[in-house]
């Protein structure tokens, strides 16, 4: 279970071909080539069947793309954290646009996860929902507003407003969580002005993934993550 | 992708502890013992993450607990049937009472596995559903009355006419859908009720994967599946 | 509660502005007329506020949109048919592509509307969907494709073999369920289609609630809708 | 509509048969006449189809058990808030322990009912799920520990820390928003402990509902709710 430092980029493989499998296991070791190369964090977030996989060949962080906040037990087709952990995962979004929670259900899967040592990450797709779903204590939250995902118009060019107001709405209420900012983010140029503007990472998925070249692009990111002096 | 033959025995490991990760592998291995020394099909059905451990190490089919309907794209915290077979799997369970699921969805995931040569085991929880899911033609469905599961009381022995009239229904829809029963088995009388009464196969899940010897009970089912002359 | 006869022609009045509250009750007068004058059944289905509104001004069958299957209780937020059925609904349409189910809620809410003799219509997508809720015995079976819900184009003509392929299938499972066809329906030409196809009614939204002169379309319909010899 | 006003009572009707249509009316009557007679604000939420009966008879404020977020349009089996507020509700209750809600759901329904000018009464099973919801300033947050619901053991003296927390943490994130708690009430009492706790008025369900006498409880309710000098 690799450590999380940040500045964090988080890549969401989501279901996408170019990242199932073989395929994300390849992706997932020019990430970490990526981040050894510039002192950068960067985690991977595959299909639940691939966490193991990736999670043995690689020394990043490897994310689940959700946790059901059950106990071990009587449950079918559910992914426990006790399960995510032994397969090694060191963490888990949830709550991304694709697959909505009910508010019951974040509060509860990021209460278990916390109890095993496993990071969390929020999705938001409101500033306020971000500031909301911070009274839960998560690791992370990521602001994605639903309509730049894979728009490749980034939120931190085209709405400045939304990174900045999410980071003082959610350290706010709980300075301890940290700000991701997502959609759309398909060049340094992007990241930087997202972290100039308080955020402390970036959540990506199709700007890396579907990239020709996803270990230049990552490679860009990475460059452009630290704060210019 | 081991082969699925019938009569079948399909253990669901739900999210139990004694059937995760490691603790699943060893179960794994010993159905596959059990299935090799008596000439039957035992399929295992791990948590999600688990599948690819499993089915690398055993030549039994191993089947997801549940798929998502979707194609592979931008979806997150989904799993997609090619992500499944990619790591394995021979198959899945669909609708368990603990997954149950939107009848739009069932059809769809049906087609969607079916078109990769994924089987489908699409659980009911009454003699009605399961003829409803029959005309969606999956490989397989299972009867599973939802007061009788865990309960150690066997369907077979409690309720016969269940699993006597969801064959007749489900073969008058589709002759091709195998019926298999579940719900409460723990011994091999149970299971030569079930077949005598119809049924090609049982699910199981605590009463063998509780079991204090897994491997006996194992072995007093497949004895017991073959009909009696 | 207004009595049901075949041919039925079922109006969803969804949300729309057009038929919500004072107007949808002046719509239904509407309704109520064209259907004495044709001899034709007209069924409404308005927003559940407005069931009893509805069901005391007109003597036609007022379906609700949707009902839950729990019997009345520690719920909150549900709908059950015993409150529908005091309020002065017929009956209800079930699984509508805006409001897909669970199949086993399909199921069970069939069932506690039949206890208390209230009629049911089950949406189906596909032909096979059709045949499968068809195990439930409703009274109903609406097959829409739902591609063409709202578009203009009826699924009597422009897939004339989904309706006969449903009306095959689901009598092969239970000939005493009515099947209705719905879907892109606006003329009088598509209706006779529909009958002609085998179909006993039509289920229909936009094509009345959205038109210049609703009446008209609606006797447009009746009018139609008796078989030719 | 009639208006709102602190410190209050909501009467939850459930799915209760007691509070159903014509009982539901009788009960909402005699809530009235509590109001009137004590100078406090009671409101009662009755399932859907009951809301314009009794909106027309008394007038104390009608809350829905349940808003949907979307706008009028292309649904099926939705209760927008302009139906509702049609029929002459007042406002509504949202993500109650018995229809929990997806968080983007919570706060869109909360958005779309300010936007009519509907109240919103958010219910929250944790202190935490209470500050959370705050976030999308609705109008009130009942705080009710589900396990209390219906127990007839009341919050505010079984767990006062829990009223007192939800209080502090609500107000930090938005003062404006009013806190409520439920689960458990059914005397004077417990309203008294509540209200000194820092509560603005209470939920309560099966406490009136269910009671032999429900005027005289809400009675004995109304005269407690006024902080003591």
């Amino acid at each position: 279970m690799a450590k999380l430092s940040f500045p964090i980029i988080i890549v969401n493989f989501k279901t996408y071909p170019e990242s199932q499998g073989k395929r994300g296991l390849e992706l997932s070791k020019a990430a970490e080539r990526v981040a050894r190369e510039n002192g950068v964090c960067i985690a991977v977030a595959p299909q639940c069947v691939d966490i193991r996989l990736i999670a043995e060949a690689v020394d990043i962080p490897v994310f689940a793309q959700h946790l059901d906040p059950e106990a071990p037990g009587a449950q079918t087709g559910h992914l426990t954290s006790e399960a995510a952990k032994e397969a090694g995962a060191t963490g888990s979004l949830l709550n991304h646009s694709e697959m909505r929670l009910r508010a019951d259900i974040i509060e509860g899967a990021i209460r278990r996860a916390k109890g095993l040592g496993l990071a969390t990450c929020v999705c938001a797709n409101t500033p306020s929902m971000g500031a909301a779903v911070s009274a839960f204590s998560p690791t992370m939250v990521a602001v994605e507003p639903p309509e730049l995902i894979g728009s490749g118009v980034s939120v931190s060019k085209a709405k400045p407003e939304i990174v900045r107001n999410s980071v003082l709405s959610i350290k706010k209420i709980d300075a301890g969580v940290r700000v991701l900012c997502g959609a759309g983010v398909t060049s340094g140029g992007d990241v930087a002005v997202a972290i100039k503007l308080g955020s402390e990472g970036i959540l990506v998925a199709s700007g890396v993934v579907k990239a020709k070249d996803p270990s230049a692009v990552l490679n860009d990111f990475a460059k452009s993550i630290w704060p210019k002096k």
